[in-house]
C-alpha cells in the first residue's frame, strides 16, 4: 500500500473527516446532514402513504423505496442552475438518484412497508467530491432514523432493513490509487469507480468508468480491495451514530 | 395594543426567536441560515459575471439583482413534491420569488453591480408560517455578506446598498391583530400582510390579502403599524449579526 | 388634492372613460369587454359542472373560482409572443391570475356554487396600463352576468355573491399622486398600487410597490383613500351596466 | 344545383353572413374582426423588424409571414382549454397555422419584405364553424390593411402582394353537398374540403377530407366547383371592404 | 401524356421501385418496410387493450386507431434532431400522423375493433420524398398482417377492415406533372399534392398545396387523374404482398 | 466452468448469434444492424461539422462523441410509448446513451475530429435483452465504418480510433453465472453486470449491479472473468466485419 501522500495530506487510502448530523430536517421523519469532509448533503427520509402508480396497476405487494437527487444552486464554486431553471433533470441526477434507489431497496425488505412508499432526498447543500456516495451513505442513516421513528409510533410492526448499505469512491489519480476522492482528484481521476457495499461486506453496486482512459484487471482488483475496506470504516461510523 | 396571549404563548405584536447563521452554505459568496421561530430558509448570495438577456440587448447599464426561492420537499410535514417532478414552478413560488428580488433592488443601486449578476437563492429547510418574509429579511443579510467580501477580493469598489430591508407577515386571526404568523396562524388568518421596509422606515412593498374575506380603513391602519414596528426588531437583529 | 393636469389631460385623481360592454363573448355564460380608456380586455364567465381536485381529494364542499389572464400577442405596440411559444405563463401572469381569483373568491359564498367551477377568463385586447385592475372589474361584470344567467336557467337556486368588487391602480408619478394609470404612467411611476375593494367599502387586496423606489407612511395613507374614492366610481359605473 | 333547403334556411350554395370589421385590434399594424355568421375571428397583422433563425443563418434575402391560430377558451360552447394549460399546442391548431401561413405566401412576394416578418395571428371569438377559412380570408384583410400602413409610413417600398387570397369550405352533409358548413354540419358532415384560392382564380390549397367516408371523383368535381363559386363571394366581400 | 424523361430516368407518371418486406418488426402485431425508391419506411401496427380517455369518457363503442410518424435521425442527409431533443414534435409530424390515422380509419369499422386501439408507428429509416405517401400505404399491408394474425389468433372474430388504401403523391416540377416525387423534385415542385385513395377507387383525402405558387383548375384535374392511376397500381402491389 | 444448459439450449458462457449488418441506414456516415439472437440495434455514426455549446465556451480543442439511444415503440412486446408522448426522455434512457458515449471516447482522440461532433444513434428495432452491449458494440463498427468513410473522401487526415471497443452482459440467473442474458434471463436475474472493454484487454467500463440482491468478491472476481472472454469473442466477430 503506498505511502505517498495526497494534496490534502491523506494517505491514498485514507478518508476524509465523516460524520452525520442527524435531525437536520425536523419536518422529515429522518434525516441527517452526510460529510464527508468539505462535501455535505442534506439526506431526508419521508413516508408516504401510497404507492407508485405501477405498482397498484400491476398488484405488486408492499411497498417501495424511490430517491431525488439535487444540487442545491450554491453547493458549486460556479452557480449551478436549477433543475427548473433548464426545464428537465440532468442526465447525472437521473442516474444518481437511480443509483441511490437501488442501493436502499438492495437492503430492504419492500414486503415490510406494505402500501407506503419511502421517499430518499439528497440535496447537495456543498459539493466537494463524492456527492453520490455521501448521499447513499447518509440516505441510510436517515431512513434508519425513520423505521425507528415509524416503528416506535406504531405505523411500522418491523424493520424493513435486512442489513445497512453504505458507499465509497475509489479512483486512479496520477498512477496513484486512492479512496474518498475530492473534487479535484476526481475531477483529475483517469479512472472512477463507485463501490456499495452492504455492512455484511456483500456488493451491492460496482460501477467504474475510465474517463477518456482505460483500466487493466490488476488495477481493478487492488481498487475493489481498498473500496472494501473503506466501506468498512463508514459502515463503523454509521453503527456508531446510530447508537 | 392587546396582551392576549397566542396559542404558542406570544403576545399579538410580539415576534418568534430570530436569528442568523452566517457562512451556512460556504461556496456561495455570501450565505445566511435565516430563523424565524421554526422556519429556517437557507439564504444565499452569488455573484455571476453576466448580466441578464435583456440588459444586453437593449444596452441597460449597471448589473441586476435575482431571486430563486424553493421550498424543499422535507421542510412541510407532508412531503411537497419537486418542482421538476411537476415540470413548473408553482404560481406562489413565482410570485415570492419576484417579490424577493424587487425587495433587494429597492436597496440596491444596480450602477455599482457593473456587469454583474447578484443571484440571491432562498432554499426552505423547514417551514412553519412567513417563509417569504424570512427569506428576504435572510436575502438581506447573505447579500451584504456578499458585497462585504466581494469589496475585500477588490471585485466591487463599493457598496451597492443604499439602505438595509427586511420584512414581517401580520395579519387577522380569529379577530385578533398579530405579527409574524407561524403556520397555523397562517392557515387560519382571515387576514394576511406581508410588509417590507427599509432600515430608514421606508415602505418597499405592502401586500395584504383577504382569504375569502375583506378588512376595513381602521384594521389596515393598525396592521400597518404594527408591522412597523415588527420590521424595526428585524432591521436591528440584522444589523447585530454584519455587526 | 392637486389639480395639476396629467399628460392626456386628466386631473391627478381623475379616471379614464370607462366602459362595460356585456355579451362580447357570446359562447361564454356571461361576458363583458371592460374599458378602462385604451385598455381594453376580454372578460369571460363559464361554468363547469366540475370541482378541482384537490376539492375532490379533500373533500371539501361547495363550489370554486378560478380565473385565467393572457395578453393576445397584438395587444401591445410591439407583439408579445405567445405563453405557448414560449412554453411557459410568464410569472407576471401567474401573479395577476391568482389576484383575480382571489378577488372574485373575496366576494362570493362558495357553497353557493355546489359541485361547479366557475372559470374566469380575462384577455386583454388592448393594453394601455391598469390591465390588472380592470380585468378584476370586469370580471365582476361577466360573473354577475353569469349567475344571473344560470338563475334564470334554474342551475343555480341563489346569488353566491355577498358583495360587488372592483380595482384601481394608484401611483406616484414625477411626485404626483394619481389614479389609474396608463401605460407611460405606470412605466414611469416610483411607487404603484392596486387597491381592490368591495363595493361595501371594505378591502379586499392592497398590493403596493416601489419600483427600486420606497414611500412614506404620509404618502401610503393618501394613496389609499384615493384608491377607495376611485373604486366607488368604478362599482357605480358596474352597478348601471349591470342595471 | 340543389334548391333543398338547410336546417338555418340557406340554400346548399348560401354563405352564411359575411363581414370584416377593421381595426379591431388598434394596437396591431392591421387587425379585422372577421364574421362568417356566428364564427368570428381576431385576425391582426403585426410587422418585426427580424427574420427567422434558419433565414439568417441559410441566408435567404427577404422576409417571413408566418400565422398563429388560437381559439380563446370561451369561444365554445363547452370552455376549451388553453394550450398552455395543456403544455403544448394541440395537432388541428399546428396545422390551421400552417395552412394560414402557407396560403398568406402564396400571394405574397417575400423578397419585399426585406429583413422583416410579418406576424398573422387569429383568435377565435366565437366559434361556430369554419373558423380556418375565416382565418385565412380575415388574413388577408388584416395583412392588406398593415400594408396600407406600412406604405403610407414609408416603411415599405411597395406592396409585396401578388393577388388577394380567400377560402371556405364545401362539403357533403346528409348527401347533399353544401357550401360555408356551420358548426353542426361540419360535425355532421361525411366528407369535408376547405378550399383556398386567390383573388384571380388559382388554387392555392384543396384539402379534401373524407371522415371515416369516402367521395367519388364526381363529388370531388361537383365540391371543387361550388368552391370556386364561394370564394368568389368572399373576395368581392374583401375588396369592397378594403375599397 | 408527356413522355419527357425525369432526372433519375423514369418517366412523368412512373413510380418508383416499389416493394413491402413483411414481418420487419417482430415484435409488432404485424410489421412491413415499405419502400418507395429510396425511401424506406418502418411500419408497425400493434394492438392494445384500451381506448383513448375520450372514447371511455364520452362512452363511444368499438375501438380506435392511431397512428405515430417519425423521421429517424439518420433518415436524412443532414442528421435530423430528435423530437424529445427539441422537446416538442414538429408541425410537419403531427400533419402527417394525422392523415395517416384518418386514412386508416377510412377503410375500418371501428366497431369491430371492441376495446382496443390499434397503434400504427411509421419510422423513416431512409428518406428520399414521399415519407407521408409511402407511410400509409405501408400502414395498411402491416395493419391488414395484423389483422390477419389476430383473426388467427382469435382476438379478432372477423377483419375491421372494408376496402384496402394507399397513398401517393403528384406534383408539378417545372411545368411538368409528375407522380411519386423524389426528395429533390419535392424540393423544386411549385405544387405539390398528397392523394389517399380506397382499393375501390373512392377518395380519402386529397391535399394540394401551392409552395409559394397557385394552380389553375385544369392542372387540378390533370393531377387529380394521375394521382389515380398511380395509387392503382400501389393497391395492386399491397394485394400481391397480402395474397 | 458449468456445463448447465440454459432454457435456450446455450451453455452458460455461451453468446447468442452475433451479427454486424453494414449499410442498414445509407444516408448516415456509417451505419449497421447489430444483433445478438434477437436483439437487434440500428446504429448510425452521423458526422457534424460544429462543437458542443461548452467546448466553443470553454475553448476546448478537437471534437466531440455523443450517443443517442431510444427503443422503437414497437421494439418490446407491449407498445413501448415515445418518449416525445411523456414528454421526457426516461431515466434508464438516458444512463444508457451516457454509458455508449463514455464507451467511444474511451477509444478515441477527440484531437483527431477538430471541430467535428460525431454522432451515435442507437434505436433499437427489436429487444431481448441486452440491448446496451449491443449498443455499444454496433456503435464501434458503424463508427468506424464512418471514419473509413471520412478518410477516403479527405475529410479526415487519419483515424481518430487508438483500440476497438466492444460490450457484453453477464449476470446470476438462479444461481448460474451467465453471459450475454436474453430479456427472460435479464428480467429474472438477481445480479446483472456490463462489461465494456477494447480489443486490446483492457476494461472501459463495469457496471453491476444486485437487483435487490447483493454479491460476494469471489463472485464478482468470476463475472469479470467471464465477460472478458466473452467480449474478445465480440471483438473478433467486429474485426471480421471490418475486414
Amino acid at each position: 500500500m503506498s505511502t505517498e501522500k495526497r494534496l490534502d495530506g491523506r494517505l491514498p487510502h485514507e478518508l476524509r473527516p465523516l460524520s452525520f448530523e442527524p435531525g437536520f430536517a425536523p419536518h422529515a421523519t429522518g434525516s441527517v446532514l452526510a460529510c464527508f469532509g468539505n462535501t455535505r448533503v442534506i439526506c431526508a427520509a419521508t413516508l408516504e402513504k401510497r404507492v407508485p402508480g405501477w405498482m397498484r396497476e400491476q398488484g405488486v405487494e408492499g411497498g417501495w423505496i424511490t430517491a431525488e437527487y439535487s444540487m442545491l444552486p450554491y453547493s458549486t464554486h460556479d452557480r449551478k442552475a436549477r433543475d427548473i431553471a433548464k426545464g428537465r433533470l440532468d442526465g447525472r441526477s437521473v442516474e444518481i438518484q437511480r443509483l441511490i434507489g437501488r442501493s436502499m431497496r438492495a437492503v430492504v425488505d419492500l414486503k415490510k412497508l406494505p402500501g407506503y412508499t419511502l421517499w430518499i432526498d439528497c440535496d447537495v447543500l456543498q459539493a466537494d467530491g463524492g456527492t453520490r456516495t455521501a448521499s447513499i451513505s447518509g440516505a441510510y442513516v436517515a431512513s434508519q432514523l425513520a423505521v425507528r421513528r415509524l416503528m416506535a409510533d406504531g405505523v411500522l410492526a418491523e424493520s424493513p432493513f435486512t442489513d445497512s448499505v453504505a458507499a465509497v469512491s475509489v479512483g486512479i489519480f496520477h498512477d496513484l490509487e486512492i479512496a474518498d476522492l475530492n473534487y479535484h482528484e476526481d475531477r483529475e481521476a483517469s479512472v472512477d469507480f463507485n463501490i456499495v457495499m452492504t455492512g455484511g461486506g456483500q456488493y451491492v453496486e460496482v460501477q467504474g468508468t475510465g474517463e477518456e482512459a482505460t483500466f487493466s484487471s490488476e488495477q481493478l482488483a487492488r481498487l475493489l480491495d481498498m473500496g472494501k475496506h473503506a466501506v468498512a470504516q463508514i459502515t463503523a461510523r454509521q453503527a456508531e451514530v446510530l447508537g
